[in-house]
């Protein structure tokens, strides 16, 4: 299957089965998250994997009491950078010049330049970017978990104050932006795995210029 | 290849050929896009194509003079709404619900309650929302080109104002949040093109709960 064929199959699971998503897949599934583009290469964000019964309890109930937060078998967090700061930026182009064998003084200009404009913004905008780029993230997540027929369910709808309050994120310096289990569809008692996908038509979607 | 080995392939392509896309990849590109999830489903984006020289002539100076501009044969600007309203939140509802044949009102609970939600948010903050379930789409028709042997270049270095205004994207009830010009890399010239991409490593990447 191509990469549209496996977003036509793909839907926000709503039953999940309780069958447990092989380790190998779930990895695959964080590799595709690991390879996400994000601006200027920084990835301000990070996953946390909750397999943990006692914690996916917890979750639950501040998760709008979805049932697929403890039918699932993995539960990825995709939490933010709270901010930035110009350490965290050094460290990140350190890191990636040294893999490069470049000097590392040679994206001093840039990365100036970048904080410079990172400086300028509030703590609540630096997490709202760094929470951006982790939606790119997520995104391919979601396509990789379909590419192995695995399920998820793309959620925002949580008490993300409480959900970093349970998995101690803020210690971490992390905010949690979005919440994906994974798993797999019960069929039968979920009300949407028979409905048609709607989409904005194209000649909507799409403006050209 | 599958999307991991279609993710490694990809970079942020600095220097691009000029060669064109043809128009039946940008096609698949884009329907990726339009095949994203989004949140409640509202798809609350869109996408505008750009392809007259005049106009690509005209963003290259507000998006640091980056070459891709003007030498991607389609330059793709991903552009959020501007707030939610009720309106619009219900005219999407009704649109899904008529898809899937089933009566108007079935949603009516929860669009209120969602509703309830966005209205307490300031008009900015819906702006940060939207445009986030952009960056899902966005992550994927990256993926999508990828896979078409496609270069892109993600972009957030320009001005959102000045692009807004040559567009015209504020009478539309849009601004811009994201670019993604597409073509083909000129390998001989881009310094990117030679280096490794680094990741941060799994290990710091993933917390295991």
């Amino acid at each position: 299957m191509n990469l549209n064929e496996i977003l036509e199959w793909r839907y926000a699971t709503k039953k999940m089965s309780g069958k447990a998503v092989p380790q190998e897949k779930v990895d695959y599934i964080l590799e595709a998250a690991r390879l996400a583009p994000s601006s200027s290469g920084l990835q301000p964000y990070r996953i946390i994997v909750v397999t943990d019964p006692e914690i996916k309890e917890k979750i639950k109930p501040i998760a709008w009491d979805q049932s697929q937060i403890t039918d699932a078998s993995h539960v990825l967090v995709f939490a933010a950078w709270d901010n930035y700061t110009e350490e965290k930026i050094k460290a990140v182009f350190e890191k990636t010049l040294t893999a490069r064998g470049l000097p590392l003084d040679r994206m001093d200009a840039y990365r100036e330049r970048l904080w410079g404009m990172y400086s300028q913004l509030t703590e609540e905008r630096h997490n709202h970017h760094a929470a951006k780029q982790a939606y790119i993230a997520f995104g391919l997540a979601i396509a990789a978990a379909a590419e192995q027929k695995v399920d998820a369910t793309p959620m925002e709808g949580f008490d993300p104050n409480a959900l970093d309050e349970i998995l101690g994120l803020r210690e971490m310096g992390l905010k949690s932006a979005l919440v994906l289990p994974l798993g797999y569809r019960d069929e039968d008692n979920d009300w949407l795995a028979g409905l048609e996908k709607y989409r904005t038509p194209e000649e909507e979607f799409i403006i050209n210029k």
